[in-house]
């Protein structure tokens, strides 16, 4: 159950040079270049002629000749030249995707190409704040299906279990999560007032005594999460919309669903604290690599269990509010695309940090 | 085609410790700890709730906590805890199994559990005795289907050609084989009279002419078998009932079926000869690779051939007279156990060893 | 899609040896194993008993002897001992293929038995002339259905674009091919007038200028082709069946499908130049590995496409003509042959040099 209409991280724009790059997004294979420093263009990545996909081709200026029999295609996947003969065959094309590169992050569009709307790529102010430092992480691959990579990310309940060094501890093991909808973005949050700092901020917080701390998980459809989380010493008595006078993270997850079975998370992350020390985001990767690593052990081994014969229909918490909320969405946004009218696109939702 | 109603062996008794350990019998994953020094827990492993298996998880006391978001179970499977709600949904439970162990091997039933009677358990009065010297051997992994390794624990024709160096030899390529049932017990049995001594007893018999060499094959359904195997002195002219008067040896093989290409056979060895020498033990131990092996090699084999297109049906010869009744057995206790009536469970039979 | 009705190559006649060897042809386990300088054997690489594959057995004389219970073969395939009884059932035999060693190859005939004529294996004259030299490759595996990996060889267009170092350039890429049948063997052919000479002949030329370059690709059905390829000075104006004047080249592949996804392409080559110079064959050797790797990274590319969901058809260029022709044959005999009356098989068409 993919949703195509919607624009997916393809890379990091530092992954795609002048070599063919041979990338898979909701199954589709693509071949992808780049043609300057803003632009890069993404074809169907198989030769109509006999199937080879072009990737394994040559570039021959912005076009790709393909190593068989040196058809050649423009960055448009028209087709500019077949060798042996002067006429090119009406059905001698391949599919173009649109492209956008945005942030240094390269979003291909998968959908209907009149509804690639760049206005509609995620964004967040922050991006472009001298107040905050943004830091490319890892392209992680996880054995799993996107929508339980996705779930795991609209769901403040499992830190305290599966990340107890690093984001979680047992003073939120009981604490209620509040979940909401604004637009297309799915918010599940908890505030955990007056206990231990957690792992991560007793690293980076520099705090003495007891913290509130907040998880805030902003879940855009169909698979990027910004997941807002800090703490303030308890004596400030943060207000919930003065965040940002604590320490502030906000770790960034595109999703990029490969098949049914792989899912790429590229992750990044962008703090208030620390902004021009380098070697605090190396430190900071290192602690989110273990947690990340938490998790892809946990979304694989549920995979794995998936794929095992059902003898019960799993049972649903009060914690699960936010993925119950969000396939419940997914669900509902796959069968307005298969219907004859696809309807709209996803509208963009910033987060709005009060 | 399993047999449900019966005891598995689910592993050495010094396969569990405090730790949760992961097994798969009959299809089913299991999460396995000691409870005490007698005691061992069985729990279908995975959490009804995300399905994360229960063995990622953590053990609080003797519960399990799921590794994902903290629910708690009983060692009766019992959800004890769910985190962030106060009440546990009625279908907030693992299945159960019922365990038992006996002679320092752990026992699982995988059928009905008010059937369970632990009286049903395979046992022999050797276990217990002074006279007799037991020794655990190996956990020998196959890629093979049960009931083909099943039927090559009760075929005394093989052994002539699959182990010459060790537990055959020519002398018996065309001995006949007798076939009997007693209870649930078959057993198929040949006597090879006045000849040399297999490798095994040139090695461990101490003989200086010819023997009288006997193989009796005990399979209890659904699937342990006992090999009785010894020699004596042709000049004793021993009667069959008068085994104990020679070197015998019985090598036990439990086999638990993984699923339909994987069956895992712990065997051990009860002998009556140098049972203060645990040097001859490791040395036995080394044989009974080499044969174990050479079996594992040939049924790994048939099970390739068996997942390939069959032109026809597999020709029965006089040789096979114990893997047919076994065979025919298992598919009546099969049938049994898809009636509606399930029948009453396996009735247990020791071997008299007359 | 095989066509069962004709001759493969099971291997080099150096590949088979007194030892009991596996091989798979058109999906078929054999058991091969050589009975004398000329004859080589082949059954039904399993046992009608238990199914376990005879090659795992043990050789008796020019016998079979099954390694599980003993069951015996003679190299015809019939039974000829079942230990522990003293009828043979009639059910117990193996299929025997026919097989004909000629030209240090050995061939297996797939299809019915009564049709094995060996007077239609390929042959051609300058296997026993002293004026050429024959040289045997090397056993290619390619994951990729036999089909595409002929196909590749009726089809000179690719070489441009596949070996630009070895066996095209660009002087080539536009140049029309001509396709004809000739009885069960396809050609397709083009010539390269006045241009630097390729890799290969540049190597194994001695030629200062441009030269006139010929590719013609002989498809003997199903699966055996012949690449005549020379080059000859341009100011020689060589006539096109002149082509022994210039330095010439076959390149043998002799294709034997072992399942949908792999293939078997023993090659070798027979010259008219540096006939006694082994340096030679080893440097020429060394440089079809690299062109027919380039081969076999294309095909098994398209081999992981076609398994892939197709949306449109792959559609057809003038260059096809070879490899279009060829597959319509393909489907032609394969239906012959799954019609009642089988038709006649193949009529050998020998390689005329005019």
């Amino acid at each position: 159950m993919y949703i195509r209409n919607a624009w997916y991280v393809a890379g990091w724009a530092s992954e795609f040079d002048e070599q063919l790059k041979a990338v898979v997004v909701l199954e589709q294979p693509l071949v992808m270049y780049r043609i300057d420093e803003n632009t890069v263009a993404a074809l169907e990545d198989r030769c109509p002629h006999r199937l080879l996909p072009l990737s394994k081709g040559k570039r021959i200026g912005d076009d790709i000749q393909c190593g068989y029999h040196g058809m050649t295609f423009n960055c448009s996947g028209k087709c500019v030249r077949v060798p042996g003969q002067d006429n090119v065959p009406s059905s001698a094309y391949v599919q173009a995707f649109p492209v956008h590169q945005k942030n240094n992050i390269v979003f291909v569009w998968m959908g209907e190409p009149d509804k690639a709307d760049t206005d509609l790529i995620f964004d967040m102010p922050e991006f472009q704040s001298d107040d905050w430092h943004v830091h490319q992480g890892d392209a992680l691959h996880l054995n799993a299906h996107y929508l339980n990579v996705a779930e795991n990310l609209v769901d403040p309940a499992h830190v305290s279990f599966v990340h107890p060094t690093t984001l979680g501890n047992a003073a939120s093991e009981n604490v209620p999560v509040h979940v909401d909808t604004q637009g297309e973005v799915l918010v599940a949050w908890r505030w955990i007032r007056d206990a231990e700092p957690v792992g991560f901020f007793q690293k980076f917080g520099g705090f003495n005594g007891n913290v509130d701390r907040w998880h805030y998980y902003y879940l855009h459809l169909p698979s990027i999460a910004v997941i807002d989380f800090g703490s303030a010493d308890t004596h400030l008595n943060l207000d919930e919309s003065d965040r940002n006078k604590g320490v502030r993270i906000f770790a960034l997850h595109f999703l990029t669903p490969v098949n049914e079975h792989l899912t790429i998370d590229r992750w990044l992350h962008i703090r208030n604290t620390a902004v021009d020390d380098e070697a605090v985001s190396e430190s900071m990767d290192a602690m989110f690599r273990v947690a990340f690593n938490e998790d892809k052990e946990i979304l694989e081994a549920i995979d794995a269990q998936e794929q095992l014969p059902q003898k019960r229909k799993p049972i649903r918490l009060a914690i699960d509010k936010g993925p119950t909320v969000y396939r419940r969405r997914i669900r509902d946004l796959a069968e307005q695309e298969t219907t004859e009218d696809l309807g709209e696109p996803l509208r963009p939702t910033f987060v709005h940090h009060e």
